[in-house]
């Protein structure tokens, strides 16, 4: 991954220019570089977070993995649910489980209720490894320093209008609009 | 990856209650919502674009480079060249470039400069994979139709700026602003 480029041009915005020269001013080269930007930016930050969660012996989606487990009201989810609020597919899940137990950040339980299933169960060291990262990434402002308040609130509501798009959860117009906890 | 969760409530404003219930008001869970919606979003989009490119035998990554060769002066790059306007590691490119090659979509030829090096070309079936995967794209609007242009806009802006902070372009301030090709 290549780390301060500092080219002289943005590299986007002259995709942008080349995508208009070839495919016409009629094309889609707005949507292209905003969704090149979008693709950039998570690239940027999870490198990041990455970095920051590897000095903790973690990756940043085993990290997702142990802020779930501890938030959860017994400290312990089926893999099931723990794919289904992580949003990745169920073997992603379980890899993940597979590896944080390997560590000893987790153990896993027989599921009383599903034979075949079993339940994630955080352990003392996963919860330091979970917290050590989370003061880290706090101190990192998880990456987004750079914005002030406002503008995190207005990437974070332009954003959430791809979310509902996508179907992630239903905008309900009876609801007062959710306020950014910034 | 689930697909219409339609959740009754938006799980990343969710998660941001839990982070400062936890943590704390002066906690950052601001900075957190605002990146797990970007990385939600990127997840979202490479879905629709990973989908898209695979009705013409495509990732969206593969795509993007032959996108990158088609758009060079003679349609032809060097592995190091790609990798590096990819912005990925170049062992990446060189998977990328191995699976266009076993394709018929790209072929390689020795570099005069470089014996251990190798350029990649796009062939015409490689163009015409990318010519239709960009018109379905286009259609698409690149995932980004729900937003206007001004609001694409502002988000292009919002983004720009972790790009600059993460050094992947100078930001020269004499310039004026770049527009974007909305």
């Amino acid at each position: 991954m290549p780390k301060d480029l500092k080219l002289p041009f943005d590299p986007i915005a002259r995709a942008g220019d080349l995508w208009r020269a070839r495919w016409g001013e009629g094309s889609q080269a707005g949507p292209m570089v905003t969704a090149t930007s979008i693709m950039r930016v998570q690239q940027v930050l999870l490198t990041e977070f990455d970095a920051i969660a590897g000095r903790h012996g973690l990756t940043f989606a085993r990290y997702e993995a142990l802020v779930l487990l501890a938030f959860s009201r017994e400290g312990r989810l089926s893999m099931g649910r723990i794919g289904e609020r992580l949003m990745v597919h169920p073997t992603s899940a379980t890899n993940i489980v597979q590896r944080l137990a390997a560590q000893g950040f987790v153990e896993r339980v027989a599921n009383p209720r599903d034979r075949r299933g079993a339940f994630a169960v955080i352990t003392d060291t996963g919860r330091a490894a979970m917290e050590a990262t989370t003061a880290d990434l706090e101190r990192a402002e998880f990456g987004l320093g750079m914005l002030g308040d406002g503008e995190q609130e207005a990437l974070f509501s332009l954003l959430r209008a791809v979310r509902v798009a996508a179907g992630d959860f239903v905008d309900d117009v009876d609801e007062p609009a959710r306020e950014h906890p910034g």
